[in-house]
């Protein structure tokens, strides 16, 4: 990333856009689900936007014949919803090229190297499919000799379902595309707070000089949803909580926290401390996944005032898989040997919210009175706040204003990004697309990262076979299993649950 | 100070009020411009809040017949200005006595030997009056015996003016009241952000951990006024700003800022803290005061668009006195050696604000580009911001949302006492009245603080008459002599004008 440091900027002034390189952006799976809600958009925000250059392209693979026609309908009707004007959507539409293929079948390729021609722009091959699919497609596309030298490929996940499995993807990649054209995507790593993440704590002496055991008791990580099992069932249900988003999103956010300062915010140096982080993660085995993890599963509940049904009601099935994860890790390196990290996510839960919670040690001694009120003087915190809401939140301790008896009591200063910037927050995919076409990998996954972070999930997930084979039930609306409340009570600290009554 | 740290309060709670002991406060210079802008209407205020017990009295010396008449009427007028409701007013008038008493004739004090009677209320003298008077009253009460074992004598500044006449002063009233009934105000350490400078020092170990030399790279003070001479010509020609402001409100501050944790928040350990760190101060002496002080007058100017004269001016004479002192000062102690602490002061300066704003040192390497990025990250900075809008402000760097290249710019978080608490926050007076009544020299001056602090000031205003003998000139409105900015950006930084377009 290349890097503005600008004092005099003010809200009202616009970020300068840097247009990309002309490109080709080849999307398999382009009628699913994250297409439509995620990349389609994305790319016209850019495009309205101006970063798109004219001659760039958009080529939409579908399988079906009536989608040729169908698709761009639903991608208009779908950018309208994202309030896009009427002009804009047609400037969209008229980059947009539709591909009939059969990604398994390599003599429809032939449709694609028409389609693309000889163009020497860059070619972007975004694989938004399910990972069985990772390898024929890279395969067939070498085949028909489709894959210039500049040819990237972007991988989607769930980047396999285990340690054998993402390796073998990452190999037979690995033999059609070199690692530095492969872009494993985890929009996490798109999203503002995120990567703001890394500046807070770079460009920013305060806190990255406490950023370390001597001045931190504890960190938690929480990715909260309200959802349910929403269309997913087939997927969701045979992988579990744990590979859908700890393996993933979790182990990113912690990556990020942890990471030593790299020499430069560029992708090998970012990527190399990551892998670092991954390494010194102590395992979970056998036993342990009973005392470091619980396993849950929600039953029905109440959200919003709303009734909603439990997981196995919503299946319609038994099942055994897990909707939240909650695991205290450490992190065995010389900064954080002695701070647990506390991970919880889960689906229906109270709130939906995500955040990065770092409490500081409290202070040693209270000069302010005797040993209780000592007891009582909370520690300071900062928040990171991925969303709703998203921002920055400290919490200090203050004095109370008055004449009588000193009080103090935490109070937060706050900042947040709606109200501190002007901008609108682009959405995670506007960001990384355009990554992938300049060429810049920081926020993309290396392939050590990935298989790194299934070596520790997948001891966790074969535990829980023998120990945790049965999730503990929470109620749907909770803040998950009470076993989740113990995890980290026995120890003395408390979750840091939001407090929406600012 | 008695502590209570209540997690639970919410702004809504109303601190609890505890009614100090009953007493006679004896007012001397009732008619004065002290009295009535502040005393009065402070003790009116803890009356209404029920802090003043029914017994209590409040006994107003005055020298002339026609103010046994006028004055309650004079306070009458003021008290409603204030927004107090006429019974209100009226409640409490009816604890004012009215004495007539001329301070220099001890004939004269039986009459408040009358007033007083036989009480055993806790009786206090407050000597709002000029320094020469502060002796002779002290005698003369003694002489008219109406000292008892626990009477206790409050002092306004300024004490003395110098290191001489201020040890006389100690040493006079020493001779009658010992050090433990002797209470030398200075009003800005009963400002309710002033206190929660030791709340935010030693209740928070984000701050406390950073606050040495080996994180902040310098400190400034700044104590803005915007009005000028007033009707204080007399005195303050005599005096200057150095003695007016310097040697007791900021020399305040500073100690505040830099003190040791004291081991309980308690009369004699803080003060013995702020007296190693006056102690600590480095001399200022001989020609070092071209090099590390600016003496600045104030010519005609314009502040809020506003035409108005300069000091001689509004003086009628010529005058060499200074209304603006800045000071680079160092602390020579373990914690502090090598931080300069600016101090910067004065009288019809371009906005009214009082605030110690802490720089923290840059990051030691940017990560984000080449050299000229990385000189170009703003270093943390912490704003203790006492008027107007007290509260705090951090400023951080943040990346400006956005999919372009990556921007980093300063930004605030914030808190506003107003905001953050429900409470009106109370004048200093109050608090410190009620601290003399309840027995509390915790926010009051031990002998040795103005001793030491006037050891340090002298050296300054006598290497001045050899080396600075004519101030230098600013305009009105502005933020001083141009030499005060070239006291601090010789040293490559810069002055924290406050920001006021948020």
């Amino acid at each position: 990333m290349d890097a503005i440091v600008d004092r005099a900027l003010r809200p009202e002034t616009i970020p300068e856009r840097n247009p990309v390189p002309p490109f080709d952006l080849v999307i398999f799976g382009a009628g699913g689900d994250l297409a439509l809600r995620k990349l389609f958009p994305a790319l016209a925000q850019r495009n309205q936007e101006g970063v798109l250059p004219e001659e760039s392209r958009v080529l939409a693979i579908v399988r079906k014949a009536e989608d040729v026609e169908g698709l761009p309908n639903q991608i208009a009707t779908r950018l309208k919803e994202e309030g896009l004007a009427p002009e804009q959507i047609a400037a969209f539409l008229r980059r947009l090229t539709m591909v009939l293929l059969d990604a398994l079948k390599p003599e429809t390729y032939a449709s694609l190297k028409k389609a693309l021609g000889k163009s020497e722009r860059v070619r972007s091959f975004y694989l938004s499919t399910p990972p069985d699919l990772f390898i024929p497609i890279c395969e067939n596309l070498a085949k028909a000799d489709i894959l210039t030298p500049t040819s990237r490929v972007i991988l989607e996940k769930p980047l396999g379902r285990d340690l054998a499995s993402a390796r073998e993807i990452n190999d037979a990649v690995g033999r059609i595309l070199p690692e530095s054209r492969t872009y494993r995507i985890d929009h996490y790593l798109g999203k503002e707070t995120v990567q703001n993440l890394l500046v807070l704590r770079f460009a920013n002496t305060l806190f990255e000089r406490s950023w370390s055991s001597r001045d931190i008791d504890n960190v938690q990580i929480t990715v909260a949803e309200t959802v349910g099992l929403e269309s997913r069932a087939g997927y969701y249900d045979k992988s579990g909580h744990m590979r859908d988003m700890v393996q993933n999103h979790l182990m990113q956010l912690l990556c990020l926290f942890a990471i030593e300062p790299p020499n430069m915010l560029e992708a090998g140096a970012v990527r190399d401390e990551k892998i670092k982080v991954l390494k010194a993660l102590r395992p979970i085995v056998g036993p342990d996944v009973q005392r470091y993890t619980v396993r849950g599963q929600y039953g029905p509940g109440q959200i919003d005032g709303q009734r909603v049904r439990g997981y196995t009601d919503e299946l319609g099935r038994a099942s055994n898989t897990e909707t939240f994860v909650a695991v205290r890790c450490e992190v065995d390196n010389w900064r954080w040997a002695g701070v647990p990290i506390y991970l919880r996510t889960g689906k229906r839960m109270a709130q939906r919210y995500s955040e990065i919670a770092v409490t500081f040690k409290p202070v040693p001694h209270s000069i302010f009175g005797g040993t209780s009120a000592c007891d009582r003087l909370d520690a300071n915190r900062l928040v990171i706040r991925l969303q709703p809401n998203d921002g920055l939140q400290l919490q200090l301790m203050m004095k109370v204003p008055g004449s009588g008896r000193l009080k103090i009591v935490p109070r937060q200063l706050d900042l947040r990004y709606e109200t501190a910037f002007n901008e609108r927050t682009p959405d995670a995919y506007e960001r990384l697309l355009t990554d992938v076409i300049r060429g810049d990998q920081t926020l993309f996954m290396h392939r050590d990262e990935v298989e790194q972070a299934w070596a520790w999930v997948d001891p966790i997930i074969s535990g829980w076979q023998e120990y945790a084979p049965h999730p503990q039930r929470y109620a749907a609306g909770t803040w998950g299993p009470s076993h989740a409340v113990g995890l980290i009570e026995r120890e003395g600290r408390s979750w840091a649950d939001p407090d929406f009554t600012e």
